[in-house]
């Protein structure tokens, strides 16, 4: 069981740079909570390529700027999903899964981040986004750079103690920004060029570190993982992805920054964007064709498919149709199952949610990259 | 591979009789769709306890009274759900799902079923419901005692053709009958004693035999199995339940009943409604203390449970949180697990569905009757 685990692992971390938030385990639960004699337990892990999480008396510890991530990304809730689940994968890679316990951020209050993402002003110093200069022409307003900042924390335990090993935080980049001239005014828009909106991203990033170290409980050789993060438009049916990071090992200073190739695309393509790779297009419409005429009532059939470089790393397939009974559901299913195993790309993590025309989740099937038939399951009730 | 699935297959016959309408896989597709010459194919199948079901012309082939259960259920969608599953269920026991195909009923018509179940009348002799007396006062009014009817086919193929090999008829009994007095007005409630309720069903299963052995395409020895079912009241959160079954091999006589001890339950218990093992219910309670306090909002936890007898046979749990991060979900899935393993009861199904504040559907976990450990998924985007 212990190696079947590790080997699911070791795939598992072949993709760890995907970004993709899976918790996908038909193994068993691996490890068990801990305890420690300081009132710290932890959540026991399902899968070897999951952190487990820490739980303070008996309560899960959250984030001291817990919510303030739904709030910056209110206008498409897709780009916090990608942040933070873009953030954990990226921290796997420097924190093991395995040596490393996750901690949601207690450096950081909400006040903290919200004040680093005000704009700079006489009553606040800390502002990382410029002054107002009281111009709404989009081309002449200082626009908002960064929207979004979140801190996680990676822990080691010793002899019944947990202590901070590793900080990762992950910073929000607009590439546009959406402003009001007046309260509850049109929206406008102000672009902002790539090669803008990474400059302003090296200058806030070196700032939040120069912070970061002097805060109290971070020492001067705690690693710190910085992710950079360009935030999608508020109209995409994807969120934004991780576009550079760095590992400062020690000090205050910011030595290279390693880019990162990866993005998610929205299945079918649409004339004004097209997928990186024209097989997996052809595959999709395969099996959308075979799959949307199954009822009477034609099915919507939609998929996520994240890329590293031309190379489909995983996909999120949606299917939405009108049910009548139990049986078409999970005669749909079995369907759905062979017809994922024929058409959709393999060797890669696919799950695939059915819900009703009233968007009740119906059924969903899942495969690992490893394996080539899906995981089904139909939502029943007694 | 094979013999995996038949393990799993009997044991999953164990609970053929729960009634629960589980398609829960974490085996491989067992059986490809097969083709016959016929223009017919089969969905093929996740699971060797699941049935597969019939594509014609690349369709699949509905109900020709499609979606008339939905309109007989309206005011409890769960007597729908708990209706059509336990009716696959019996089904199983009769006509095994490794040797017939499931097919969606093809003999009764959506108008025939109406018919049917209306009132009987000058213009609807064959009405199975008593004709309206007049009344409108809850005791003198002949009540409608047939709820739903409806009929699963089960199939056989040989040298490439389909043939109807076996019938199922559910029929739904009301043990209250809601209706106005006029148009839009207050509802009221008859009452139908148990006694009643058994007497009507019986008189009602003898006709719809009757009719469906003079049906073309039926002949005098195509087993026929009739299934009765008590309607929940529409303020239940479990649905009814199968209370006694017949087998007509041949002929149009019914001989004898069977009865059937499984009923489903709410948890926690109230003070009206209690589970009939003090101990699932004390099991029940110490996971849900667990959970609830997880994060600083409250948790709810409720649970549908299925008995027969006294023995449970499989839970769904339902929980519903408000989270603000992806990697809060995570950690709570973690923990679940392990809760779930510690508190809930051993040697049965059990599925566990989080939701978010907003309904939707943010992780769920699942567990074989077999397994020690949880399957969990997380429902993530890219």
């Amino acid at each position: 069981m212990r190696k079947s685990n590790l080997i699911l692992g070791a795939i598992a971390g072949i993709f760890l740079l995907a970004g993709c938030g899976r918790l996908d385990s038909s193994t068993s639960t691996t490890t068990t909570a801990k305890n420690s004699s300081s009132g710290y337990r932890t959540t026991g892990q399902t899968s070897d390529s999951e952190y487990q999480g820490v739980i303070k008396d008996g309560k899960y510890l959250t984030s001291k700027a817990r919510g303030v991530g739904v709030d910056q990304n209110s206008d498409n809730l897709l780009n916090l999903k990608s942040f933070e689940s873009g953030l954990t994968q990226l921290s796997k890679n420097q924190f093991s899964t395995s040596n490393y316990i996750f901690q949601e951020g207690q450096l950081l209050s909400s006040s903290t981040i919200e004040n680093w993402l005000a704009r700079k002003s006489k009553n606040n110093q800390d502002g990382l986004n410029p002054e107002d200069n009281g111009q709404t022409d989009a081309n002449k307003r200082n626009p908002i750079y960064i929207q979004q900042i979140e801190e996680q924390d990676y822990m080691k335990e010793k002899n019944g103690k947990m202590s901070l090993a590793g900080i990762t935080i992950g910073i929000g980049m607009n590439a546009k920004d959406y402003y009001q001239k007046e309260s509850y005014g049109a929206t406008y828009t102000t672009d902002i060029s790539e090669d803008k909106m990474i400059a302003e991203g090296k200058i806030a990033a070196a700032k939040v570190l120069q912070r970061l170290r002097s805060t109290s409980g971070v020492s001067a050789d705690t690693p710190i993982l910085i992710g950079m993060f360009k935030q999608a438009p508020n109209d995409s049916l994807v969120g934004g992805s991780f576009y550079a990071y760095t590992l400062v090992k020690n000090g205050q200073v910011i030595s290279t920054w390693n880019n990162i190739n990866i993005k998610s695309y929205v299945f079918p393509s649409t004339s004004s964007s097209s997928v990186p790779n024209d097989n997996d297009e052809t595959s999709f419409e395969s099996f959308k064709k075979q799959v949307q005429n199954f009822f009477p009532n034609l099915a919507g059939v939609t998929a996520q498919g994240q890329y590293k470089n031309k190379s489909l790393q995983g996909m999120h397939v949606n299917i939405t149709t009108q049910f009548y009974s139990e049986t078409e559901i999970t005669s749909f299913t079995q369907y759905l199952a062979q017809a994922a195993k024929n058409y959709l790309p393999s060797g890669i993590p696919i799950d695939i949610t059915v819900k009703g025309s009233d968007g009740t989740v119906q059924s969903f099937l899942s495969r690992q990259a490893k394996d080539s038939s899906y995981y089904t399951h139909v939502f029943s009730s007694y």
